[in-house]
C-alpha cells in the first residue's frame, strides 16, 4: 500500500481519509476540480489512487455509482455549493438503489465559515449550512471535519455506515483541513472497518430450526433473488442454497446477473403477469418462496405482480428475516444463512420446477428492418464470460430482461430510480472497477487485462443527458461497446403518455461525429457502424475485430418509433384505442 | 391571450396555473419530460406557451435562469425526484444571484402518494416528502397541489412570492391534479400579481429629506450600481439619477449591463484593488457613495475591496435603505427613489470624476498568438446595440470586464455562484428571451426579427459540462456566437492551485465536430472557424456574415494554458516562485 508520510504519530487529514479509502478496496475516485477542494486533490495520487476527472458532476457521481456496483464502494469528490448539488441525483440513485459511494465535498476554510463571509458558491447569506442539508436527505450518514482530535473517527465511523447500509455518505472537508494533522492512532486497528461480534440472539437457533423445517417440508418451494442480496454480501450463500437445493430460481430485475444463469435451475427474471403462464403458475400456487434482499419497487416487481405472497415467503433482509409474515431481528445474515446450509438434509429437498422458457429460434429476413421484438435475442451471442452489460432506462431496459447473461456476467439496467442518462456514466465506472479487477491493483493505471468488456445499450433520448462522458472512457483508454438504440425520441414516454405529443420529440443528431469529437483518433470505420436492418446487424455481429475491439465502438441501431413490447406496448395500444 | 377553456366557473389546474404564467410574461417552459409530468405537459403548448425540450434537466435550469435575467421570470418543468434533484444546482444558482425561477415539479398521483406506494423515482421507502425538503434549502417558496379548493391560491401566493423576492419557487403538482377543476374566481382580479399598497411609513419623509440633505452637500459624491437593482425594478430611476446627477457612476460585475455605458460618467466596472488609481483614490476618499443594489459576494467585490465605506453610503436594498449605517425599513422602493428625484436641487449636484480610463490602442502583430490581455479590447468592436453578451466563470469572466458595451446590451458572468457549465444554457435561455422580446408576443414562436444577437464566450473546460444544450440552440433556430477559449484544460483553476496537477487538465475536444454531431445542416466553413493569432482572429472579424450570420457559429481561439491576468496571474506567480 503506498503511503505518503510515515504513520507514526501523526498524518494529515487528507491522507488519513485516502489511506483509509485504499484499505476498502477503492483504487478510483471520480469528481471535478474547483476552488474548495483544490488543496484535498492534492494527496489523491499520492495516496496510490487514480483521478478520474469527469465532465460534470452529475456525470461523475453516476460513474461513482457504476463503479460501486461492480467494486462495492466508490469515492466521489466535489466542490462547496455548485458541485455537490449538481451530483445531488446521481447520488440519490446509489441511495435508491443501494450503491455505497463516499461523498467528499471541499468547502471553504473554517476560518471563513466561522466569520460567515460572504464567499462565493454561497448564496451570499452567511449560511454554510444548506447543502448539508439537502444531503441529509440523500445519504445516510454525514460527518463534517471541522476539528483534527475528532477527524479520524468521523471518518472511520462514516465508512461503516456506508457499508453497513450499503448507502451513500458525505464528508464535509473544509479547505484548510486537507493537510491538518491528525492522530494515526486508528490506523493501527486492522482490518479498519469490521464491525464488533454479535453474540447470538436467543431466538436464533429457534428461527433456523423453523425455517430448516419450512424448507424440508416444502412441496412446491422457489428462490427468488433480489437485488438488495449484492449489498448484504451473502450472495455466495444464496448460490449455494439454489445449487444444493436444486428449487427452481429466479430473479428480479435488480438480482438479474447476480446468479449463474447457466445452473439448470436458473429461469431468469420472473415477470410477474408478463411471466409464461406455466412459471407464473408454479409462483403464485407455490407453497414457499425464499426471497433474497426484497426490493419492493413498482418497477422491480411489474407493477407488484412479482411479489410473493406473505404467507408463503421467507425474506431475506439487512435487519429481518420475515418467515410467513412474522418478523426476527438481530440475526447476522451469513451467520444465519451458513447454519440453514449446514442443516440443509438432501433427502427432504426437491422440486419439479415449470418448463424452461426456449430461447426464440430466429429465422430473421435480412432486408427487414430491426425490431425491439427479435434484437435482444439476436444480439444476445456476442456476450462473454464476464462481460459487463447495461442497459440505459427506457426501451433497452426492456429488452434487456430477455438475456440469456455469460457466466460471470453482470448487468445493471433500470430498477427504481430510473435516472435516464445515468447508464453512459455508470459504464465508464463499472469499466473502470472492472479493468481493475481483472488487472489486479499492482498494474492498475495501464493495467488492462484485455479481457474486460463492457456493452452499453442506450436510447437516443438518454444519450443526449450525459454524451460528454464519453470521452472520459477514451481518455481513460477503456474497451466499451456502447450501443445507441435510435428511435427518434422518448419512445418510453410516448408508450406512457403523449403518443404524438411534441414534449416527447428530441433534437437530432448525427451520431457519427461523437467520438471525433470527444477525442478519439481511429478513424470512423473502425469506430462507427450502423445497422436498420437484420443483414446489416448481422455484418455488424459477425466482425469480432469491431465487437470486441479497443476503445470505444458506437453501434448505431435504428427502430420505428414506437416500436415496443410488453407493457410499453399495451400502453401505447391503449392510446390507439383512445384515439391518442 | 389564448385560452383554453372558458374561465366561467371552473378552470383545470394546470390550466390555471398556465395562464398565470402566461400573464407574468412567460412565452417558453424549460425543462424535460418525465413519467410524473407528461399530463401537465399536455397543457403547456395549448396554453401558448412554447415547450423548450432540453437535453438535461440540470441544463434547463440554467436555461430557465438565462431567460429570467431577461425576460424578468421564466419555468421549469421537471419530474418527481430524478428530475427535480438535477435541476438542483441551477435553481440554486438563480437563487444566489436572484433570478425569479417556477419550478414545476409533476409528482406521483396523490393516491400512489397516500397509501405510500414504492413507486419508482423514489427511495421506494414510502416517503414522498424529502425531495421538497431539498428544495426548501434553494427555493423561497414551496407550495404543494393537493387539493382543488386551495390550489389557485396556492399557485398565486406561491408566483408573488417568486416575484417579490426574485427568487425560485417550487411547486409540486400531483399526476390527477393536472386536470382537477378548479375555480375561476382568483382570475377576476387582475392584474393578478400587484401587492397591496403600502400606506407611508411615518419615519418616510424624514428619511427622504436626510437623503436629500446629504446628497446635495455631497462633494466627491458617486453612485455605484450593483446587480441587484434589477430585481427590484428600479434601474430606471436610478439611470436616472445617474443621468441628472452626472456624478461619477460604477458598476459592480454584478451591474454590468443594466445602465447605459455610453453616458459620460459611467466609468465601467469599479474593480477596487485592481481599479486605476485614480478611480480607486476616488472611491475610498468618496464622501457620499449611492451603492443601489449590493451583492455583496467576494467575487462580486474584488475580495471586499470594492465595497464602499459604510460610513459615507447610502444603501438601497430590497427591504432596507441605509444611511451611513442606520438602516431604515418599510419604504417602498419606487416610491422612495421618485421622492429623491423630485426633491433633487440641480444647483447643489456637481462632482469632478476622475479622468477615463482609455481603451488601449491596439498594435498587434498579426503572426503573433492570442493573448488574453488584449484578446476582449480586440473582439470589443464585434458587439451591437441590443447584444446579450455571456462570457462564463474562467478566464473568460475575468477578461470581460474589460468590455465596453453598446447601448441596450446585457452582460452575463460569474458573479458568485460560479457554476461552470452555466452559460452554453443561459445563452439559450437568453437568446429565447430576447427574440420573443424583440419579436413581439403575436409571432412568437417564428418571430426572429433578425435583429437578436447573443454572443458567448466560454472556457474549453466549461463547455464540456453542458456541451449538448447547443443542439437546443440549433433546434430553436436561435443566432448565437460561440466564441470557444480553448487553454488546454481549467486555467482559472490552475492559478488559484495545482498549477501542473494533473486533475485540472480535461480530456481534448475536436470542436470542430460539435456542430455536425448536434443537428446543424451548415457546412463546417459557414459555422466553424479557429485563430491562433491577432491575423486569423482579425479575419474572422472581419467577416461580418459570420460574425452576424444565422444560426449558431462557433469561433475556437487559443491561448497559452497559463495565459491569465489580474488576480489569477498574480496566484500564478506565486505559484511560480514558491516552485509550483
Amino acid at each position: 500500500m503506498p503511503v505518503t508520510s510515515t504513520p507514526s504519530d501523526a498524518i494529515k487529514c487528507a491522507e488519513y481519509l485516502f489511506l483509509r479509502l485504499y484499505e476498502l478496496g477503492i483504487r478510483s475516485i471520480f469528481g471535478v476540480p474547483g476552488d474548495y477542494n483544490l488543496r484535498l486533490l492534492d494527496f489523491v495520487e499520492p495516496a496510490g489512487l487514480h483521478w478520474v476527472g469527469n465532465c460534470n458532476e452529475l456525470n461523475a457521481a453516476y460513474a461513482a455509482d457504476g463503479y460501486s456496483r461492480i467494486n462495492g464502494i466508490s469515492a466521489l469528490i466535489t466542490t462547496f455549493g455548485v458541485g455537490e448539488l449538481s451530483a445531488a441525483n446521481g447520488v440519490a440513485g446509489a441511495y435508491a438503489e443501494k450503491a455505497p459511494i463516499v461523498h467528499i465535498v471541499g468547502t471553504p476554510a473554517r476560518s471563513l465559515q466561522d466569520r460567515r463571509v460572504l464567499m462565493h458558491h454561497t448564496f451570499a447569506t452567511g449560511d454554510y449550512r444548506q447543502f448539508a442539508a439537502v444531503h441529509e436527505q440523500i445519504t445516510a450518514a454525514q460527518v463534517n471535519l471541522v476539528d483534527p482530535q475528532t477527524a479520524p473517527d468521523k471518518i472511520d465511523w462514516v465508512l461503516q455506515e456506508a457499508l453497513f447500509h450499503q448507502l451513500p455518505v458525505y464528508i464535509e472537508v473544509p479547505d484548510d483541513m486537507a493537510d491538518a494533522l491528525v492522530s494515526t492512532d486508528n490506523l493501527k486497528r486492522k482490518p479498519v472497518l469490521t464491525l464488533p461480534h454479535v453474540p447470538e440472539a436467543q431466538h436464533e437457533d429457534s428461527v433456523v430450526k423453523s425455517v430448516l423445517g419450512r424448507i424440508h417440508s416444502a412441496k412446491r418451494p422457489a428462490i427468488l433473488l433480489d437485488g438488495e442480496t449484492r449489498g448484504l454480501q451473502i450472495l455466495d450463500l444464496v448460490e449455494k442454497l439454489s445449487k444444493q437445493t436444486m428449487w427452481p430460481t429466479w430473479t428480479t430485475i435488480f438480482g438479474k446477473g447476480l446468479i449463474d444463469e447457466s445452473m439448470p435451475n436458473v429461469y431468469g427474471i420472473f415477470q410477474g403477469k408478463y411471466a409464461p403462464e406455466s412459471w407464473n403458475e408454479y409462483f403464485q400456487t407455490a407453497d414457499l418462496i425464499l426471497h433474497s434482499g426484497p426490493h419492493l419497487s413498482d418497477t422491480n416487481s411489474f407493477s407488484f405482480s412479482a411479489v410473493p405472497r406473505e404467507n408463503v415467503t421467507i425474506a431475506i433482509s439487512q435487519h429481518t428475516v420475515r418467515v410467513d409474515g412474522v418478523i426476527f431481528r438481530d440475526l447476522p445474515l451469513r451467520r444465519f444463512l451458513t447454519k440453514i446450509l449446514l442443516g440443509l438434509q438432501p433427502s427432504k429437498l426437491g422440486a419439479q420446477g415449470p418448463p424452461h422458457h426456449p430461447s426464440p429460434t430466429l429465422y430473421l429476413d435480412k432486408s427487414l428492418p430491426l425490431t425491439q421484438k427479435h434484437f435482444y435475442h439476436y444480439i444476445n451471442p456476442i456476450f462473454h464470460q464476464g462481460d459487463i452489460i447495461l442497459a440505459e432506462t427506457g426501451t433497452a431496459a426492456h429488452g434487456c430482461r430477455q438475456f440469456k447473461l455469460p457466466p460471470k456476467s453482470r448487468l445493471f439496467t433500470a430498477v427504481t430510480w430510473l435516472s435516464i442518462g445515468y447508464m453512459v456514466p455508470a459504464a465508464l465506472g463499472a469499466a473502470l472497477a472492472q479493468r481493475e479487477i481483472l488487472g489486479g491493483s499492482g498494474n492498475r493505471k495501464d493495467g488492462s487485462s484485455g479481457q474486460e468488456r463492457v456493452v452499453l445499450f442506450v436510447g437516443d433520448g438518454s444519450l443526449q443527458m450525459s454524451v460528454q462522458e464519453i470521452s472520459t472512457m477514451i481518455k481513460e483508454g477503456l474497451n466499451i461497446t456502447c450501443i445507441i438504440l435510435n428511435n427518434d425520441g422518448y419512445t418510453i414516454e410516448r408508450a406512457i403518455h403523449g403518443r404524438k405529443q411534441r414534449y416527447n420529440d428530441i433534437a437530432s443528431w448525427n451520431h457519427a461525429h461523437i467520438l471525433p469529437l470527444l477525442g478519439q483518433q481511429s478513424s470512423a470505420m473502425e469506430s462507427f457502424l450502423q445497422a436498420r436492418t437484420w443483414g446489416e446487424l448481422e455484418a455488424i455481429i459477425g466482425s469480432a475485430k469491431f465487437i470486441s475491439g479497443k476503445g470505444v465502438r458506437i453501434i448505431e441501431v435504428f427502430f420505428d418509433q414506437e416500436d415496443c413490447e410488453g407493457s410499453l406496448r399495451e400502453m401505447l395500444n391503449e392510446q390507439i384505442r383512445n384515439g391518442k
